[in-house]
C-alpha cells in the first residue's frame, strides 16, 4: 500500500489515505490527488539521520569511513509536507541531501539484525537539507540539521511488499540530476541501522531513519526546485524560498 | 502552581494535577503524592539541551568557553519520571548532570530576548546523563545522550511566578553533594537560550530546553541513587540500574 496524509478538502480535517493511482481513497471519499493538500505522511516522535553512509558521498566530504554508523537527530519541528517551501537565509550555504527513509511500524527495543525487516512499517523520502556553514563549527548539528524545513518528509509511505529492494533515487535540482544510486551502496544497510539504534533507544511507530546520501551536494538557492524521485515510492518536490 | 502528571491510581488513566503540599489535586479528586505513580510532568515533542553553559563545568571538561550556546538534542524517548531507574551499561562510564530545564508555554518562533519570559510555562529539573566513552567518538551525541533513561525529568512542572530566580540546585549521589550551583552562573542566559533557539527553529508547547551542568561531573555505578534537588521546585531522584 502506498499510504498518505493529506487534509480534508471540505472538513479540513487531517485524514489518512490510500494511494491509487492519480486518487488517494479515504473514509470521506476519493480525491484527486491534485486536488488536496498532502501533508508528512507520518508524524515521527523522532527522526534519526545517518551520515556517511555511502562511499562516493564520504570520499567527496573529504571525511574517513566510520567504524560504526555515525548518527544525528533531527526535530519533528524541521519537518515540510511535499511541495511546501525549504526556507534558506541569504547570509549561509545550505545543500539538498536526498536519502531514502524507513519508517518503524511498533515500538521496539533490541532488535536483532535478523528480525530488523519485521519493524519497517515503510519506506518513504527525506531530504536532509543542511546549513553546511553552521555544519563547520557546530559540534552537534542542530543548527545545521534541525532549522524549520530542514526535513522535508514524503510524498507517501509505502509498505514493504510494494517496494523494490534496493530502492533507487535521484536528487534533481531546476530539472537536473545531481544525486542518484541506490540503497545496494549503503555501507550500513537497514536492518543493521535498526539493530543498532534500537540497541540502545526505543523505536516508536512512526520514527523516521533516514539512512544518508550519496555524493553530488551542492547548494541551493532562492527560486530553486528540488526534487527527490524515488522509485516505487513517488517525487518529493519543495521549492527553495527565503 | 506546581504541576504533575501521574498515573489516576483506579482508572490508570494519565490525569494532570496541581500539587500541594504532600498531596496532588486532580479532577478525579486528591491523592497522597506517596500513593500515585508520577510521570514527567510534560511529554516534550523535542528536549534541547545546552552544553558548557558555567564556566565551572567548562573548566573541568577543558573545552574552550564558546561564542553561541552550544545545542544537542535527547529524543523524548530518553525521558524517565522521577522514580524510575536510570539503566546504564556494565562496560561503559555513566555520568549525572543536574540541570534546570524550562518549559515552553506556547508554539513560538522569532522571540525576542525581552520578549522570552512570556513564553516559559515554568521549571523542572533534567538529569542530563552522559554515556562517556560514547560522547568521546560520537560527532553527534546520539549513543551519548540519548539512550533510553539518559533523561530523568521532573519531579514538576512549576509555574514562573512560583518560583524565585537564580534558581539553586544541588545534585546528589548516595547523599553525597556532587554539584551545587543556581542558574545565575548561566553563561546564556534563559531568554538568550529562547530567542536563539526560537531564531531557526519552532519551539512547542511542553518543548523542554535544559540549560546545562555545572562543575562536578564524576560517574555513577549500579545500585547508586541520584538525587537532583530543585530550590522551589522538588527532588528528581533515580536510582540506578543495569
Amino acid at each position: 500500500m502506498k499510504l498518505a496524509r493529506i487534509k480534508d478538502p471540505e472538513s479540513e480535517k487531517i485524514i489518512r489515505g490510500t494511494v491509487k493511482a492519480d486518487s488517494v481513497e479515504t473514509e470521506s471519499g476519493r480525491f484527486g490527488l491534485s486536488k488536496v493538500e498532502l501533508l508528512t505522511p507520518v508524524t515521527p516522535s523522532k527522526i534519526i539521520c545517518v551520515g556517511l553512509n555511502y562511499k562516493d558521498h564520504i570520499s567527496e566530504t573529504g571525511a574517513e569511513a566510520p567504524e560504526d554508523p555515525s548518527f544525528f537527530f533531527k526535530p519533528p519541528s524541521a519537518t515540510v509536507a511535499p511541495g511546501n517551501p525549504i526556507k534558506i537565509t541569504e547570509d549561509k550555504r545550505y545543500d539538498p541531501e536526498g536519502e531514502v527513509a524507513v519508517v518503524i511500524e511498533k515500538k521496539c527495543r533490541n532488535v536483532k539484525i535478523a528480525d530488523a525487516l519485521d519493524y519497517i512499517w515503510g519506506y518513504t523520502g527525506l531530504n536532509d537539507v543542511t546549513n553546511r556553514d553552521a555544519q563547520d563549527w557546530e559540534q552537534n548539528w542542530v543548527r545545521a540539521k534541525g532549522f524549520d524545513t530542514a526535513a522535508p518528509l514524503g510524498p507517501f509511505l509505502v509498505t514493504p511488499h510494494e517496494v523494490e529492494l534496493p530502492i533507487s533515487f535521484e536528487l534533481e535540482v531546476n530539472g537536473s540530476t545531481r544525486q542518484s544510486s541506490d540503497t545496494s551502496n549503503l555501507i550500513f544497510g537497514l536492518p543493521e541501522l535498526i539493530s543498532e539504534l534500537s540497541s540502545f533507544m526505543t523505536l516508536e511507530r512512526g520514527d523516521v531513519i533516514s539512512t544518508g546520501t550519496p555524493r553530488g551536494v551542492a547548494p541551493i538557492e532562492r527560486g530553486d526546485k528540488v526534487k527527490l524521485k524515488l522509485n516505487g515510492i513517488g517525487n518529493l518536490e519543495n521549492p527553495v524560498q527565503y
